[in-house]
C-alpha cells in the first residue's frame, strides 16, 4: 500500500485518503462486479471529452438498471476537479488518467437480484499518466488473439461494466505468450477490440489510403477516441471505414494501431507472431498520435 | 443498512461488524470483478460439501492466477465457524447460507494487468436461509431464456468469478418478463444453466425414466449439488444422463427442476410461456428435494 500513501480518492461526494478502507464488503461492486466505469485523461486539469464519457457512463448504468441521480454529471465534474487539485495534477503540466467507478451500492440481502433500491457507490481515482513502456512507440505492440471470444449479440457488449474478469484473463494470457496485449475475436471469427483499446488498420486501396476499424456490430465498446479518429481521418486525407475485419486483414495491412482514452494511439506491429506491414510503426500511426495528443493538449481543441 | 446492524462479516482473518467499511476502493474485486466466490449451506453449523466448495474456489482462483496460500482451507474453515457462532446460526436448528469471496486484492497501479503480487482479500458472509418464496414449491418456477448467450469454449466458463454482470442482467431480464429466473442458452442453441443453478429434466424413455442434465461442455458451472444428484439418481432408480439438451427437450420433459447449494432443488414448470409436462411440480422433483434436504440435515449423511 506504500504507493497510495499521501494520495486521495473521491468517494460519494468527498475526498478521502487513498490508504485505508472506503467500501462495505456488501457492496455489489465487490460481490458481483455489478457496476460500470469510465477512464479518461485530463491535461492541465481539463478532462478530455468529459461529456462523452459521462454520457457513456449513464448509458452503461442504464443498461444494468443502476439508477443515477440527475446531479451525477455536476457532482463528478466537481469531484474530478477536487481530486486533481488534491493530487496536484491540475497544473499547466498536469497529465492525469482518471477512473470513475459506479457500483449499484450496498445490498443487505444476498443473491443476484437487487432486492430493493440501493444508493450507488461513486468513486473517482486519479493517477499521473505514465509514458508508454520503453521501446513501445519505437517497436510497436505485439498482440495475440485471446482464447476468450466475444458475442456480437450480447446485450452487455456496449456496456462498460466492472465485470472485467474476461479482460484480466486475456491480459494474463497475452503476458504468458510474451505479448503486450490481447486482441478479442468474435465467435464468428472477426476482429473485435483489444482489452482496453479499439483497433485500426491502414491499408492502400484503389481509392486511396483507407483507415479501417471494426464496425459497432463487432462486439466492441464504442470508444470516444475511436469516434474522434474516424472524424480526424477524413480531415487528414484518409478514407475512414467501419466494417467486418478478420485476422487476415490485419496481416495484410500496411499499419495498425490501438487507441484508447488514456494511452492514446499506439502502433501495433505484430499479431500472433506475424509482422504487420513492414513490422515497424508506420507514418500514419505517428501522424494520428501527434494529432490526438495535440487535441488533448488543447492546442487544436476543435479538431478535427 | 439497517438490516446489517448487529451482524458480522469475516475479513482477512477477523470478525468485524457488518455495518461500516471493510475494503479499499483500490481493491481489484471492486474495480474489475477480479475475484472468485462460492456459496454454500450450513445446517446446525456443518457446512455442506465444504471440501468440494473449497476445491472449486481454489480452481477458480487458479484460473485467474490469483495466488492463494496453503492455509486457505484451514483459515476459511475456522472463519466460517467463527462467523456462524457470532451470527447464532450454529445451533441445532441453524440453517445458513454462506458466501466466500476472494478478490486479487488491492492494486496500487491502474490497469487490467496486476503490476505485482497482491494479498488476496478474503471475505465470508452468512445469512439465515430463507424458505422458497410463497407458492414456489407448489406452482414451480417460471423461466425465460436470457438474451445473454454462453460460449462453451470460454476458458472462464468453469470459473466462478465475481464478474457477474451477465447474471445480474439475466435476472433483471427475467423479472421484467414476469419470470422467476432466466435460463442461459449456448451460442449453438443448447441449454446451459440458470443464473445460479443447474437444470435437470425427467423424461420417460424405452429404457426407463431418465434424469438428464446438460453435459460439462454446455458452458455450465460444475455444481456440487449437480454432482450429488447424478449419484443419487442411480440409487433412486433413475437413469442419469449428461448430454446436449435443447429447449424442445425442456418442453417435452415430464418434469424439470433447478438445483443449487443454497436453494436446494426447486421445480420448474414453465419455460418461455410453455408449460413443462403437466405444468405442475412432479413427483421425482419432490423425491429429489427430500433426499437432498435429508442429506444436508445429516440424517442421511452418506447418501447416495
Amino acid at each position: 500500500m506504500r504507493e497510495l500513501a499521501g494520495r486521495h480518492v473521491w468517494i460519494d461526494g468527498s475526498l478521502e485518503p487513498a490508504e485505508g478502507r472506503h467500501l462495505s464488503a456488501f457492496d455489489r461492486g465487490f460481490q458481483l462486479g455489478d457496476g460500470v466505469f469510465e477512464t479518461l485523461r485530463a491535461r492541465a486539469g481539463h478532462p478530455t471529452e468529459l461529456a462523452e464519457h459521462l454520457a457513456r457512463l449513464r448509458r452503461s448504468a442504464g443498461g444494468l438498471d443502476i439508477p443515477l441521480g440527475p446531479s451525477l454529471e455536476e457532482d463528478l465534474t466537481l469531484g474530478i476537479a477536487q481530486l486533481l487539485a488534491a493530487e496536484r495534477l491540475d497544473g499547466p503540466d498536469g497529465d492525469a488518467s482518471i477512473r470513475i467507478t459506479v457500483s449499484r451500492g450496498v445490498a443487505t440481502s444476498r443473491g443476484l437480484l437487487p432486492a430493493g433500491p440501493t444508493d450507488p457507490t461513486i468513486v473517482v481515482q486519479a493517477w499521473p499518466v505514465q509514458p508508454p513502456p520503453a521501446g513501445h512507440l519505437e517497436r510497436g505492440l505485439h498482440l495475440v488473439a485471446s482464447s476468450v471470444r466475444r458475442d456480437p449479440a450480447s446485450p452487455l457488449g456496449a456496456l462498460k461494466t466492472t465485470s472485467r474478469a474476461d479482460y484480466v484473463f486475456a491480459r494474463l494470457e497475452a503476458r504468458r505468450a510474451g505479448a503486450d496485449d490481447a486482441l478479442f475475436l468474435t465467435i464468428d471469427g472477426r476482429i473485435s477490440e483489444a482489452t482496453s483499446a479499439n483497433v485500426f488498420l491502414v491499408r492502400s486501396t484503389a481509392d486511396g489510403t483507407e483507415l479501417a476499424t471494426p464496425a459497432l456490430d463487432s462486439a466492441i465498446l464504442p470508444g470516444t477516441t475511436r469516434t474522434w479518429i474516424l472524424g480526424w481521418a477524413g480531415a487528414a486525407g484518409l478514407r475512414p471505414s467501419e466494417g467486418s475485419l478478420v485476422p487476415a486483414d490485419l496481416a495484410a495491412a500496411d499499419e495498425a494501431f490501438l487507441c484508447s482514452s488514456v494511452a492514446g494511439i499506439l502502433p501495433v506491429t505484430m499479431f500472433n507472431g506475424t509482422p504487420i506491414g513492414s513490422g515497424r510503426p508506420g507514418p500514419w500511426t505517428a501522424r494520428a498520435r501527434e494529432a490526438r495528443e495535440a487535441f488533448i493538449r488543447g492546442t487544436d481543441r476543435h479538431a478535427p
